[in-house]
């Protein structure tokens, strides 16, 4: 997906919201165990409620992994069952020397059509190359991250390390196929980064469960393009464990959805 | 696997080689191709060839990934076939926020039974402790890579990065169930690590096709129980191409042994 088809989908749909498909196996709801792809069958479930109120799908995909080839298969339906409208990322922090992070591409751009993929920096420049090198296939970087462990390394520095991530990597991508990860738990950060990266879309996790909320990522990181995706994946997918998961996964999104309609 | 049966295995063999099984699909002799499972056929005549050179083996997880559902079923099948008196290593790069860290650990060391697994420090604590939480089961942590990017991030801040990160993983691990990745391109950086990390295990990439070597290594890197697993991938598996191809990676093997018992 081009840069200007994901800004005119945001804009027709007054939505930047990216729901999260981390469809843990043990947390699905039980009338759906005896289907034969349970996973698969919750998520259609989830994306036919929700894909009015988004723009985005995240399958977190240590959740299809860890049910070996079958979850892959679950992953594929899932991904061929997604709107063409819709961007899709796979959140897969994935990164390795150049002849690696090049099969990791062929997985996630070709065997799978993911439109983006998450990527760690910590490797440098052919571990993210490979990546870029397709069309209108996106790399969304690891800059700030949401959770504790993001004051372990990622301040390491002088000029912290997530800024150095932010500008050493406009050299090798740019605003038409690099995002970055930036967490909703730092808002006081994002006017830093809106500095350095003024134009490249984030990706926010931590609204909702972490604590981060739309208006104040907005008000620090919003630019003339929206320039952002917020994601909940827990908030919305598990907000009931009954039969009207669907009905209650749609009016969370829809919640969301509302609080950013404001900020058109 | 155990530290002390590691170390046993080391000092019996008097070899720490890693075979890296980077079985990409392009690259399988012809001849294999014909096989239900050419992956797995390859890799099965690469560990009878080798096994009595190595004490561990390296499958590249991308190189799986990419072939979707298969390529994990070959990946499967490859686990179950490697001797149980060789330490295996999911060479993944995996790392995110706990609950999907936890998961990434049940992947690799439930559904696919492996001893341990390379993860990406760069979301710090929670994004490796998950897999620390598992008896007799390792994380390799990623430090001082072989590759290029290393120069783009791991060398930031006054102390360096890669320094940060053995410091203060070694408030979460310790030399039974944490190792370091520590590239052979750098052989002027493992007296400092040593200094860092005296008694920790390192996998070290880069011998052979990317220019280190192994009296090098070793001359700075070695410790009391050796400390480390020396891997080759391409320069091992892919010694020939043609029928011959399994005898072909057994010499290479052996090579790399015979300047190993050196070190005994």
């Amino acid at each position: 997906m081009t840069r200007e088809q994901l800004v005119q989908q945001i804009r027709d749909k007054e939505s930047f919201l990216c729901v999260g498909l981390d469809s843990d196996l043990s947390r699905i709801p039980q009338h759906l165990m005896s289907a034969q792809d349970p996973v698969f069958e919750f998520n259609k479930a989830i994306i036919d409620a929700t894909k009015d109120h988004c723009v985005a799908y995240k399958p977190n995909i240590a959740f299809y992994e860890s049910l070996g080839s079958k979850g892959w298969d679950s992953l594929g339906k899932t991904i061929d069952y997604i709107p063409d409208t819709h961007f899709t990322i796979a959140d897969a922090k994935r990164g390795d020397i150049g002849n690696t992070s090049r099969q990791y591409a062929k997985t996630f751009f070709e065997t799978f059509a993911f439109d983006s993929i998450t990527v760690a920096p910590y490797m440098g420049i052919d571990s993210v190359s490979p990546f870029l090198e397709y069309d209108n296939k996106w790399v969304i970087l690891l800059a700030l991250t949401s959770n504790k462990g993001s004051e372990d390394f990622q301040h390491h520095g002088a000029e912290p390390l997530f800024e150095q991530v932010i500008i050493k990597s406009q050299e090798w991508g740019d605003p038409s196929n690099l995002m970055y990860v930036v967490g909703a738990t730092h808002p006081e950060s994002f006017a830093r980064i809106r500095e350095l990266a003024p134009e490249h879309f984030y990706l926010v996790p931590g609204v909702g469960a972490q604590g981060g909320s739309v208006s104040t990522v907005c008000k620090y990181g919003k630019n003339e393009d929206l320039g952002m995706l917020i994601n909940s994946s827990r908030g919305i997918i598990f907000s009931s464990t009954g039969e009207d998961f669907a009905v209650e996964a749609k009016k969370s999104a829809k919640r969301l959805h509302d609080q950013m309609r404001e900020q058109f």
